[in-house]
């Protein structure tokens, strides 16, 4: 039959042929050019003229140096770059030279921007700039001096133009036509979002803010419990070499239409996608597996540098990411195209419930818990972003921080983006409006239910609703300090306030669902007291019982403690108990009972650690008299032992000084295949040294000859990596004098 | 070096292990099964008695054949399918047969549900029914009728349950544990939205619309001008064998979380990305290149079976799709799930605007089109779909109608899918909602700008703004009939009421643009009248001019004829004409100019054809007193010839009948390589011809015996296809006795 099948054949790309005139440009590269003439098809009033009369261009000077006047007005000056940088809404100089003075009254010339392929005026993609007086261009010009042949030109970028990389000509009209000058990419211009400009979607209004999530370097991710919290430094490196074209990439990579780029919002929607490389071939792969063979373990990573050159040059996903690697690099990636910034944190974060209220642990009759059944997880922490812009596309008030997040959850609409959702949307419940709000929502504000299933029909009934749990704490980093701080309360009312009820309620309006059922609250209560521990310790597990009614109760309790990753998934039971208790009945103040001959001994749980070293008891029970439930839950993060970083000599721009990273095995066992990082901003790029043993009670010494290139404070950054132990980490201060 | 570089290796797939317990269940084919016995792991009470005590199952009916109780109840009689197929919300009966009598005081027994990979009560992929009266389960079950050893159970799915495969079980209690039927295929249950139900996000409170929009499986598509319209037969065909399965493997293929499938938002949103083939391998491989060698031309399609058929056994996608294409299958996948739905057609449509309310034209000096520079398009028309739902994810107000359009268009949200979005919303310009708004707006609304364009600096200035061509008219099927219905007042407020302003400033509220400047009207008129002109004549074009000012009036008029493609994209131009007009003074009532000695020839255009034969006429020109410019638009639709469809014979189930396809070459030249399809639900299953030649003036009789399977009204339908001639369509009625 001659009408093929179309199983038959490959599918052949779609033509763009009849579908539409002009492809969009998705690139910042070059297409078809201005021509360098621009023939008016018509003689002038005059009669051909000699054309020495017009003005002949000579040079065209972008005043791009550190020392010149662009770069230290528009903060732009941190950037290792070759070409000028600087911020829409804002003016810049540049200085063209012509064969003899410029005359106002007879010469008539235009600087002209251009960006992408086929470059249009009314797409905002050819901006020709007049300095005439009477003509308003889309970006205002101005003489700004005009001395001897040359004239110093200021140039405003409409604060609202495309972000990207432009190509700068500067146009003579002559009665024959247009003459421009050749292409010169020592001309091109990168135009940033300007959180200085109070016309920029992404103004900023507070000058300590703007200064840490636009320009500054290192940042703080924080980890762990939220009543333990540990740190890691990051460099985010968006002013090394290199990391604007890498940023600029990404979106070409996206094919992200040029026209949408000055667009903060949708850069930022777009980046969430493209930062992993799920459906997009984006920069980081997610490995949670514990197997980093073919890559670098995600705790190893110390900066953002290395990973964003690695995808720009190698154009291939950079392995491997958990949730703070893409929250940093993301950050990287905002920071650098100057759009405020920051990593947040949350504690106990739900996710994959896309919109679903509930996590949900399933207890046999007995109320132990049933491993087989329970499916849900809560992550110990989860990292994502907030970009602050304002938000045209919603009604008024909705502006300001917004949730993005570039971790692959399972579903986010579908793929794998979120946000940005708006923070102010999230508090309130508000979460009709886009981007993923419900599913920022669930993360901050979802019950963990326990339910008791009957094995007789197989149904669940709910015996006990946590719901303080999920959402626990919410930190970032404090504006020019290295400090913590909370903004939970940016997210959620307080706990048990009316406002928390009413918004719980307006999110349900919005289809979140909850659990309906309220079962009545145990008369006993259990908890398990926080316990500092380092990795390797023996320590003893306490459970604290308050009978708070009258008589005596028996509680049978399963203690169980798992060796989980950080997303909350068991990965082996060391330890499991099941210790009778009797309680005696309240009188006057309350009785404390205090179960404490539970050792843990590290033999039990050393063999079995993951990474990030998280060590999960849940003790659940059952009344005996009442029948009721009770249960409490208890990560304890395991300590690792600290790396040491120290700096030896002068720190001095352009002179050399020593640089030592110190760590010794304070375990009875050896370390095998240890990875160690090292760098510093503006002091050294990422270094790494591979050492294949550190035995039992040994020490490793690394020192590394460095050169400064920048003054002021920064620091050094290291991380050690093996399989068995990760994240030890540790971070040296030091200001470079000029 | 040890440690790999990322780009050494091919980025690994990213591994569950330690990031979520279980895989998220993403097909409605079987995991983990549940078990035949499961164990309470305990001895009854009484010591182990003689397992003949309990209840043990020897059949399980699922009343599904076409006479029994359940599919004309449910609507679901016209499936054709070997299973029983039921629509949430309602209830079902079956039959349960035991080894004896039931005795509701001592026997327990549940019918189980269950869906996709390791079900679970709590995410609604397991569900138990008991039908004892204490018990209340998720699904509500009860006992219709006990006679001897038979049980009619009653079973009533949730109304906001899973939408897919369902496989069935029954369960009886013993003392030791449960135990189950074994499972068998013939028991699996399709559940479907419910359109009838008033707890079911569709319901559809109007009786017509829903037997139209779910179960008419014939429509009609319009084409080509708001003014001259063309229909377009189509067999939906959403109760063929093998339809419904396809509809779920788009589903599978696009790994959709099986608990989001209740959730007729997510499904449709889920559907327009996976209906075009881009990002996602989807079902529709979209082509308007007018090179289909490959494939079957867009316009050759009669159906939808045969497109979801192809795709669901190659599992690629299936080439060739346009606009209405796309909106006729995604139409089948709705009406095949139970999800009110109807093809809508938009004339005029602005496209990858992006939210931007603009398409460009620019004039030279002279009001000539500057072909080079304009670059935007507007499509003579473009179909989309409605689907009818509540949107809880929204405030009060935005249920009902809702846009969805699975055509590949450039820009929306940054990938290929665009809706749900509702027309509530989009008439209100209340554009911040999810999802896609702001893009479905703008192809309503936008403006045609002409700029005039000064050469000296390039900038363009704005001379004319026609906002009344774009979004000219909105149409659909009359539920019930075959006739149209104009819904434009569902997407728009008239033209130029104070509503309207008003809806077009609340939408630049939420970042819609528009051109500000408003040029004075010219106070002379253009207007080119509708012509109906067959394929092959030759015509005259007329210029109608209206002086309305006091002074004569000299024009010099651009006439520029095109061969379009419908997506507004020029293929050439055949005609170029640039007469001057002078029109007399305006005396007491307007005088009317008309230029008619403009002739079109069909040797000019013919050669120059391509699909669909629309010739598109743009009139531009200045006045010479005022400088004003006047434009005009006309699009001429060529009116192709009938194929004629005839049937003889009694019409009769499982009697076989003649259908005869009829053609006459009315041309002067050849048709070659012609393809002619028919098609008729409950009639013949769609097949096709191919004639190698159709010499001109000659004809062809195609007769083919076919034999009804389904009593009612019902079409066939046939198309002829071959490249110099498209889109040409026939069509015959006929009642199928039983």
């Amino acid at each position: 039959m001659s009408n093929p099948e179309p199983a038959a054949q490959p599918p052949p790309q779609v033509s763009h042929r009849g579908r539409s005139a002009a492809p969009i440009a998705s690139s910042n590269a070059e297409g078809e050019e201005v021509p360098e003439f621009d023939s008016f098809g018509i003689i002038g009033p005059r009669g051909p003229p000699p054309l020495r009369e017009f003005l002949d261009i000579w040079d065209v000077n972008m005043l791009r140096r550190p020392d010149e006047v662009n770069t230290p007005q528009h903060s732009t000056h941190l950037y290792a770059s070759d070409h000028l940088i600087v911020r829409r809404g804002q003016e810049f100089q540049l200085k063209v030279t012509f064969d003899r003075p410029y005359k106002p009254s007879d010469d008539q010339f235009a600087v002209e921007f251009v960006i992408g392929g086929s470059p249009q005026y009314s797409k905002g993609t050819y901006i020709p700039v007049s300095v005439a007086k009477d003509r308003q261009s889309p970006w205002a010009g101005r003489v700004v001096d005009s001395t001897d042949n040359v004239v110093t030109v200021g140039i405003t970028p409409a604060p609202d133009c495309i972000v990207g990389k432009w190509r700068t000509y500067v146009a003579v009209v002559t009665p024959y036509g247009i003459r421009r000058t050749r292409r010169d990419e020592s001309r091109d211009l990168y135009v940033l979002f300007n959180a200085w400009a109070t016309g920029d979607s992404v103004f900023l209004d507070d000058a300590d803010e703007r200064e840490e999530c636009v320009l500054n370097e290192v940042g703080v991710i924080y980890h762990g419990a939220y009543d333990d919290m540990s740190e890691r430094p990051w460099n985010f490196g968006q002013f090394d070499y290199g990391v604007l074209d890498a940023c600029l990439f990404i979106m070409d990579k996206a094919a992200m239409p040029i026209t949408n780029r000055g667009d903060a919002i949708k850069v930022a929607r777009k980046a969430s996608a493209m930062l992993n490389s799920h459906d997009d071939d984006g920069v980081l792969v997610g490995n949670w597996s514990g197997d980093y063979t073919y890559g670098v373990a995600p705790t190893s990573w110390t900066g953002s540098t290395e990973i964003l050159l690695n995808y720009s040059s190698s154009k291939t996903p950079v392995c491997y990411a958990q949730c703070w690697v893409y929250a940093a690099v993301f950050n990287t990636f905002l920071r650098c195209l100057g759009i405020p910034a920051r990593v947040v944190t949350n504690f106990f974060s739900a996710h994959d419930n896309d919109g679903n209220l509930k996590t949900d642990v399933i207890l046999d009759e007995n109320g132990r818990i049933d491993k087989h059944r329970t499916k849900d997880s809560i992550w110990n922490y989860h990292c994502w972003n907030e970009c602050y812009m304002s938000r045209p596309d919603l009604p008024q008030g909705f502006g300001g921080w917004q949730a993005v997040d570039a971790t692959p959850q399972e579903t986010s609409d579908g793929i794998y983006r979120c946000g940005p959702a708006s923070v102010q949307a999230i508090k309130h419940g508000q979460i009709c409006f886009p981007f993923d709000a419900p599913f920022l929502f669930a993360e901050v504000n979802s019950d963990v239910v326990f339910y008791s299933r009957n094995p007789r029909d197989g149904t669940l009934e709910p015996v006990k609703v946590n719901s303080s749990h999920v959402g626990r704490m919410v930190v970032t980093k404090v504006p020019g300090q290295d400090a913590r701080r909370d903004i939970t309360d940016q997210y959620k009312f307080p706990e048990g306030s009316p406002e928390e009820r009413t918004v719980l309620e307006k999110a349900e309006e919005y289809g979140c669902h909850r659990e309906k059922a309220t079962p009545p609250e145990a008369d006993v209560e259990l908890d398990m007291p926080l316990m500092e521990v380092r990795v390797g310790d023996d320590f003893e597990l306490k459970l604290e019982f308050n009978n708070t009614s009258d008589q005596a109760r028996t509680v049978d309790v399963y203690v169980s403690g798992n060796v989980v990753y950080y997303t909350g998934v068991t990965s082996s039971e060391f330890l499991f108990k099941t210790p009778r208790v009797i309680l005696d009945p309240k009188k006057g103040r309350r009785t404390k009972h205090i179960l404490s001959h539970l050792c843990v001994h590290s033999q039990d749980y050393m063999r079995k650690l993951v990474e990030q070293a998280n060590l999960h008891f849940i003790a659940t029970g059952k009344v005996k008299e009442t029948g009721q439930i009770i249960t409490s839950m208890r990560v304890v993060t395991l300590h690792t032992p600290k790396l040491s970083v120290e700096v030896s000599g002068l720190a001095k721009v352009s002179e050399e000084m020593m640089v030592t990273v110190e760590f010794t095995n304070p375990f009875k066992f050896n370390l095998e295949d240890v990875y160690v990082r090292v760098e510093g901003p503006g002091v050294m790029p990422p270094k790494y040294k591979h050492y294949s043993l550190i035995t039992a009670g040994s020490s490793l010494t690394w020192t590394e000859g460095v050169t400064p290139r920048r003054a002021g404070p920064t620091k050094l950054m290291a991380s050690l990596d093996c399989a068995a132990l990760r994240q030890v980490y540790g971070q040296a201060q030091l200001t470079v004098k000029p």
